[in-house]
């Protein structure tokens, strides 16, 4: 058995620690443009007010980290994302995410930054691993990294593994990023789109966990994305995936159907000691649907 | 790899086959009158007729087997189970598991039963198995086995294996059991009572699917005995316990949120070709909502 790894993130005064023996990590990803017209317009015209209303939808909902995305076509996205960074740290503590497509981005967001970031993302790619691991190292930050390279996203868990394989030898080797340091997205794909590619993202997070020992984060949405009845297959997926290894995900803490799943999930996995957690959180959603007259 | 097992039941007119690449049998568990006052005096009183509605309630829950347990004290529990089953065959066409623990109940049980039955259950208790094993092999039923004896329910899973062992030795080289018709029950322990219980469960349930390639089935409510928030608990707790071999539950089928979890892990599995039977519970579950006026 190799060794399990353990990333430590950090606000200024916050430390959060993904661990296969530990509490699942969720990580909030609402703070986030894409698709929202009427946040990218606002964005455009320098007003960030509505990011505040999703931090706190993101901590109320219990969320452990923030991704913070600023990624709204025609902007300075590293001005916004630095901006944006600055703003979060006085709204919470909660470590958070920096994720942007955009090299100058990330390092605006990361030089913005008071503590331990988790950066998202890179590839197998050789130019983005050369772009953005030496600020990875620079900023002493944790780093997202996806098994897909130039050439395909491989579906066959055998092909991700090299990739995977790729990415620590060069992470570790080229820039001295610790193996705790590298958290591998296996790439949840739509099962819509092939009903295989569960099972085999499941045997790559086995193989994660089992050859490397490293720490895993997944866009947990994506997998049923285009199918009915999305929050109930999430709600599952995310149970099978923890017990295959998965230690964080990238989700919205407003759906609580899905968050439930993940703490039931934990107390299932002994790490929620007494059932502590799972109880008080009980008790919490009892006496808020008591007040709101439906208990 | 070992072979993995298929378990084939059938009613006289009905076929369901358990399989670790097929989709999750669920036995339907409301026909049993433990705990049940009213339905205890009525069988009591010779006054069957509450029977008919349980049936139904599971057949519409989406059960694949029901299990038919008599077991009401101060009465005569093989006539009454043998009653229950005549009646329940011409209610239904799902195969029946037949439940006691009773000797002459269960052969009562199966003399009255067109098919090919799930006797429910043996351990690995010397008497016990030699009191039913002759009649699963007399009637060419397949049998439920738990892995505890007359010392103790071990915790360990070395120790479980340690049972299990014995009944496959014994039921196939004693009795001329097959294998295919053994159903390992892993003993799902309350999660309340020991934390750690959970993690023990799965990992007896990978190693009987690794080491002999049984089909399981458990009490799927009995992990969250004790806690709130149980019927969440138990929808986690099966699609964890389907990734790490589980391959049928005894569950109440009325219960939508744990059904429905089960079919998501099925699709997840690549159980679901298409996604065919998700999109059409989807469907379902839309349009009944709309008629009920909250769609």
């Amino acid at each position: 058995m190799v060794q399990l790894q353990e990333t430590v993130i950090r606000s200024a005064t916050r430390e959060v620690v993904i661990g296969h023996g530990r509490p699942f990590c969720l990580i909030g990803e609402r703070i986030n443009p894409t698709g929202r017209r009427i946040f990218q317009e606002q964005l455009r015209a320098g007003d960030l007010s509505a990011i505040e209303r999703d931090v706190r939808a993101q901590v109320e909902g219990g969320a452990d980290v923030l991704d913070v995305n600023m990624g709204v076509p025609l902007t300075d996205e590293a001005e916004l994302l630095a901006k944006a960074v600055t703003m979060i740290q006085d709204l919470t503590d909660l470590p958070i995410c920096i994720d942007s497509s955009v090299v100058e981005a990330l390092e605006a967001g990361l030089s913005a930054y008071r503590g331990r970031a988790l950066v998202n993302s890179i590839t197998a790619e050789d130019e983005r691993m050369e772009q953005i691991l030496p600020l990875v190292k620079k900023y002493d930050a944790a780093v997202i990294a996806l098994p897909n390279d130039e050439d395909e996203i491989p579906m066959e868990p055998e092909k991700r593994m090299e990739l995977v394989g790729k990415i620590v030898r060069v992470a570790t080797q080229e820039y001295g990023i610790a193996l705790a340091d590298i958290v591998i997205d296996p790439l949840a794909m739509p099962i819509g789109a092939d009903t295989a590619t569960g099972l085999a993202t499941m045997e790559t997070m086995r193989r994660i966990r089992d050859e490397y020992g490293l720490n895993m984060t997944c866009g947990a949405s994506n997998v049923s994305f285009g199918m009915p009845g999305r929050h109930a297959l999430n709600a599952a997926f995310l149970p099978m995936a923890m017990m295959s290894g998965l230690t964080s995900a990238i989700m919205d803490a407003r759906t609580p159907h899905i968050v439930e799943a993940v703490k039931a999930a934990d107390l299932l996995m002994n790490h929620d000691e007494w059932g502590a957690a799972w109880i008080a959180r009980s008790r919490a959603a009892k006496a808020a649907a008591e007040a709101a007259g439906v208990g």
